[in-house]
């Protein structure tokens, strides 16, 4: 991480001329030119870059980059008129797509909450605790729990179907179960402990399969599953849907379930809840990513498959390998178990060997299941530092853990490639 | 109503010594020497004058009133650290109860909307702007929708049992059903108007027996049926739930169903919505009421009684035989069946016969099944001119359209009655 990923975001992203963060880069780390600014990449680079700076790194030089994401989004993603923040602008911070959407705001949630943590001034918190309101007051659905995603710049919910008005996602709510934690811990405010709890419990009781223990995608407003559709607005380089009407009914991300397990684990713990209580959930989740979302032979976590079977999508996405490289971590500490290490190891080699572009520092986006590259771009504007430099600091915290506890001899032989 | 109820109320209950109102008078109408105010009473008493005021009456008087009222509570009642309003405060303002109850912040939301409405100034809501906002980031519960009731003064959830941190409530959503109309015909912003759909939509999912079609009263917080307890921060004078364990499970409240009702169609009306949609259910409201809630033989409104039977509590209190009077005329108008105008009569004569003290010009609070008066008092803590007052104002504007629009004779010889 010293060597590779650090390095590389301390001498990329930074727009010296107008502020914020630039995000398009090549296979060679070089600026593609493009340059229109993502809510999500920058607010997901001020957390990054804070904690990184939370953790140790940087002497100072990352809290800069992120005081600067702060002051940028602070003065041109945010809207005057309707308040909230605008979901894209261009490079000068000239508005472009006015929608609000909930993911962003639960980003924002997340990263200056992060801020505030890093820089330790309370006064940091304030967009975080605005972003809280507006949630609260503009898109919680009071009838059906949980929130609503997509709206128009006025907060009026956008049309159905590929606009999102009439649709729920895990993926959202997953979101806002971090976003909340990290205002709990920022803050220690009990009604944040208390936004939490409702957010884990709402996932449980609609989002995850009461038969398979895994996540459901996407939901009518009212948590009916349904086919899981691109949205009009995205936030990823989305591969293919599958077909006109979405992706298979009986489909689910192994990226997504184990990032959701280990978010889950860290809420319970900065809440100081009773672990015990979650851990049947939490194994079952990392066994089906064992079982089905791991190709043992050739390494690296598949995208998705069923909830109760092999993997259907085998391509290997950056951020699925990530979050990955930390819930198997996770899951060795919770269950001891060394197949749950096993499958790190399997993760954390295909990562070294196939998926980071060494001689740049970043990783690649998607290879197919066979290994080969299929798109090759070191970022653009959904693919930043969030994943790749979180699953690092993440991996590290849990492997040193690991060696003072145990000394396993497979967690240090790999802290030394990891660091 | 020109006679006997505006009159009593323009000459009693301000409070001129430290302003906002006094709410005890005994049979006679005289001050009993109690001068505890409650959030629920003062802000009740805000909407009456505003409603009295924009309905024509008073030249001016009623908004004096109200102003000072809502003077009074922005200085009193306010809580300056916590946010929100006290629940109950000594007269000269010095806070006595300093829970928040959501119950209160519904009023809050009721009043200062109607006095927004009825004073013209648009500044006047935002201290309804504010409590929808604390009710949003306070005590909105995201996994099962709907409102948490019972806080503490900072906001965190009181015990479980009769202090109510465990429950939900009927009465309580009813009336958040009520002021989210209210705020949004003050304001017309789409955002208030989803707040009241969203409300209706939880009633019908949760509150409204799936078979009766009449109102639960008690929940857990997932929205779990309840035998109906008594709270220790009450909100009326109540009487006794029957045993130990609460009332009965099978128990509906006639007063409830149909002032429900009414406020529905009202709301229906104010959001633009399809009645038709809502029809089916307000009848069967209406028709369970019209069988087993009133007295054919001595007069009058019965307190409850189980969903599919004769009434089990057969006293009649006053603010049941208010709404029956408003919500049958609603029937009439909206179904134009003659039963509905009969029970209309049945109460509008038993209230002109029984319930009214046409002496002082106020109403009695309790009679038992045979008329015989229970209790005597004209005011006190949780008893003043919000039923009453509002009911006449609502009655008569029925009336007048019925007598415009079919120039029924039972409808005119009551008019003259009424006015």
């Amino acid at each position: 991480m010293c060597d590779e990923l650090l390095p590389f975001w301390l001498t990329h992203g930074l727009d010296t001329e107008y502020g914020g963060f630039l995000t398009y880069f090549d296979k060679d780390g070089n600026p593609t030119g493009e340059t229109v600014k993502t809510l999500l990449c920058q607010a997901r680079m001020i957390y990054t870059y804070s904690s990184a700076h939370r953790t140790g790194y940087g002497d100072g030089a990352f809290l800069d980059l992120a005081q600067q994401g702060v002051d940028f989004v602070a003065k041109r993603f945010r809207d005057a008129d309707f308040r909230g923040w605008y979901w894209t602008c261009e490079r000068d911070g000239a508005p472009r797509n006015m929608s609000k959407l909930t993911y962003g705001n639960a980003f924002i949630i997340y990263a200056f909450s992060e801020y505030g943590m890093a820089c330790g001034d309370p006064r940091a918190l304030e967009t975080a605790l605005d972003a809280y309101e507006l949630l609260q007051t503009r898109v919680a659905d009071n009838c059906h729990g949980g929130y609503y995603e997509f709206l128009e710049r006025d907060w009026s919910k956008k049309p159905p179907g590929k606009y999102g008005g009439d649709r729920k996602s895990f993926d959202v709510h997953m979101h806002l179960m971090e976003a909340f934690t990290n205002l709990y811990e920022a803050t220690g405010e009990e009604l944040f402990s208390d936004r939490t709890r409702e957010i884990i419990d709402l996932i449980f009781k609609h989002i995850i399969h009461p038969e398979f223990g895994t996540g459901v995608a996407q939901f009518a407003l009212d948590w009916t599953p349904l086919r899981q559709i691109l949205f009009a607005d995205v936030w990823g380089s989305d591969r293919d849907a599958g077909d006109e009407a979405g992706r298979p009914t009986n489909n689910t991300s192994f990226g997504h379930n184990v990032e959701f397990a280990w978010l889950l684990h860290h809420a319970v713990e900065v809440l100081g809840l009773d672990v015990e209580a979650y851990k049947p959930a939490l194994e079952r989740i990392f066994d089906h990513t064992l079982e089905y979302g791991i190709d043992w032979e050739r390494g690296g976590a598949y995208c998705e498959g069923p909830h109760d079977g092999p993997a259907r999508e085998k391509n290997k996405e950056f951020w699925q390998q990530a979050e990955c490289l930390v819930g198997f971590l996770d899951a060795y500490e919770l269950f001891g178990d060394e197949r749950y290490l096993d499958a790190y190891e399997n993760v954390h080699r295909f990562v070294m060997d196939h998926m980071i572009n060494h001689e740049v520092g970043e990783w690649y986006p998607l290879l197919d299941e066979n290994n080969n590259r299929l798109w090759d771009y070191m970022g653009n504007a959904w693919k930043i530092n969030y994943h790749t430099v979180r699953s690092m600091i993440q991996a590290e915290t849990r492997l040193s853990e690991i060696v003072s506890q145990k000394g396993a001899k497979t967690a240090e032989s790999l802290l030394v490639d990891d660091s």
